[in-house]
């Protein structure tokens, strides 16, 4: 058989603080294993352990037979992780606005969206047959102007944005936009917080418990009055299994399953999926020094990003897209480290990269305080 | 802990002919495991081995360094089922739908869809952002009559169906769908053959090959003139695997690339999706025996419950649904064959259940002419 595409870079180890890829064992500062989960032998142990007991997958909708012990104990321990009733738990990640959106499209008169908002959540938008505005980038006031602008009388607001924006890892000004939308409430703000849960916060729960915003209101009832708060989000990143988690209580978490079709329509996620969630979950619930650990390495980045005189905002996500000159400088640099044992990406184009892209720098808990600081005096010479 | 959902019916063994459920080995009749690979010995192991190998799961987007040994194998063994250039694998086939409509989108100026189909095709219908039109269920006819009724002058429809329903198993009448759509070309029709993959056809490419529609030009020039065929379709039915595929020619397979973000923006499938997805279709490829035995149980079942004087159509497809009488009389039966260890699911509500609901039948490669046998036997006293 000939080769399926173009060469491509190839990962040929777990993801973790050094991967293998082309061949070449590299300090890796890329990715979103955040807490270095994807390749922890436990958690791979686990994935092996429920796909010998139950399967590949039990090859049908959870609305058949499709719940087995696993899947069930991945909705239990994310239940428990974000101390909600219940959770639905998925296949994958990019469409967990899909169905929140679908869950509140009923009530929604109009959808606003960040403009650099992830493109799961932009196509999520589409999905409530309303019409979709789009808001300045991390602007509360320009929010509140589209509001104003946009929403006739009697019609509910539904706003939807990243928590944390995968490729500059800006936190999104979720406090001022629950000010914004309070004088239109009842409103819906809908949070993809795929890269903040497992890493901000106390007890990680994302930017949400970051923000002060993880009351008992949050991901709790659709048809209330005032502002709800609604959070959804992927497993596949700090949490270390893969899949997508929407936690609430019963009667939001029911409309979620009710509302698209993943739940009676889909094949239950994949039993090595189930097995690596549910275990990953425990280690995360079980070991909060993983996370002090990520977050110590994240001030450690920063510092040293900053220290270096690079523009790096004030947020404690694990990942921060820095701007370096144009294209052509950020290639060398990417390249420059490249050859000197690290990877660093550049991202040419994605949602947020603006024109001439960005590197992304990517830290999790299994990096070293010696890696962190090699990376740094590796940039410091490059640049 | 506290259970997380109301009492459910627990798998506890791999999905196959015979399957534990609440602690009891039934004869299966349920599912969508028509090749019996989501339980096979070497499909199992090989997860495990890509899980061990790569992780988890990559951690990043195939656009990042996403793409792993694996995962590429996967492609390169789905092309060559296909017998196409290439393919797209990702990590969930009910996106398949949403991936081909809105690489089409751009040229289709109304889209017409069968009054069953999928929820996923329903929903996927939504994301072009145009009139959506549904024509009876597997009516040419009223295709013909929609598409003169509801396209304007040089608007080019998408016409999108299954190829297999999943519940009664019976077959679109595809061929028919291209001569309504000969007067309005250029015109697309997608089909998302789930159930048909593996089951119809000579080589198993499903219900195109079944209808003698399986050409160079499917899934081959989105810009073509003439009416164009696209279908895509899961992994995790008979194919044995897990999450969707794509498979065409480059052109076609970088335009659905492009056209949604599952590849640049959701993390690459798990690697136990993969390693059981290439390992279950190198199986399938080498053993068409499979295919053959499944194909024979299809005939026995379909006989069998056809001298029973049901009503079952004329499907070659491994589920049939049937009405037998009401829903109360099928929950009898349902229950009652359950007592006799013999699973046969009763579906109230599904797209393309009617009001009353189904009995869904479903057989598999791996059970015995005897097993079939004691189905029909049994159900002949229930009845």
């Amino acid at each position: 058989m000939t080769p399926i595409a173009p060469p491509v870079p190839l990962m040929q180890s777990p993801p973790g603080a050094e991967t293998v890829i082309d061949g070449v064992r590299y300090l890796y500062f890329a990715g979103t294993g955040y807490l270095g989960l994807a390749g922890h032998p436990e958690v791979i142990e686990a994935a092996c352990d429920a796909t010998r007991r139950y399967g590949v997958h039990s090859a049908t909708s959870r609305s058949g037979f499709g719940h087995n012990p696993v899947t069930l104990e991945v909705e239990r321990e994310a239940a428990a992780f974000f101390g909600m009733e219940t959770a639905f738990y998925y296949s994958s990640g990019y469409v967990t606005n899909h169905m929140a959106v679908q869950a509140l499209a009923a009530s929604a008169g109009a959808l606003f969206v960040d403009a650099a908002a992830h493109f799961c959540i932009e196509e999520a938008a589409r999905l409530a047959g309303r019409a979709v505005i789009r808001f300045r980038h991390r602007d509360p006031g320009h929010l509140a102007e589209t509001l104003g602008d946009h929403l006739r009388p009697g019609q509910q607001p539904l706003v939807l944005s990243d928590g944390v924006f995968a490729l500059t890892g800006a936190v999104a000004p979720l406090r001022e936009y629950v000010r914004a939308l309070a004088s239109h409430a009842p409103a819906a703000l809908v949070v993809d917080d795929a890269h903040g849960w497992g890493v901000l916060g106390e007890q990680g729960r994302g930017s949400l418990e970051h923000l002060g915003l993880w009351t008992a209101t949050v991901n709790a009832d659709a048809a209330a009055d005032g502002v709800k708060l609604f959070v959804g989000g992927t497993l596949a990143k700090a949490l270390g299994g893969f899949g997508g988690v929407i936690p609430g209580s019963r009667s939001w978490v029911d409309a979620v399953r009710a509302a698209s079709h993943y739940y009676d329509g889909a094949s239950a996620p994949p039993c090595a999926a189930a097995g690596a969630s549910a275990r990953a979950l425990a280690i995360v619930r079980r070991h909060p020094e993983l996370r002090r650990r990520l977050q110590a390495n994240i001030r450690q980045l920063r510092a040293g990003l900053g220290g270096l005189g690079l523009e790096i905002g004030d947020s404690p996500a694990a990942q921060v897209g820095v701007s370096i000159g144009d294209a052509t400088n950020m290639r060398r640099i990417h390249e420059t480290l490249k050859t000197r044992g690290i990877l660093v990406p550049y991202i040419a184009a994605y949602s947020g990269s603006g024109q001439a892209g960005l590197l992304r720098f990517a830290v999790c808990a299994t990096h070293t305080p010696g890696m962190i600081s090699r990376l740094l005096d590796e940039l410091r010479r490059v640049l």
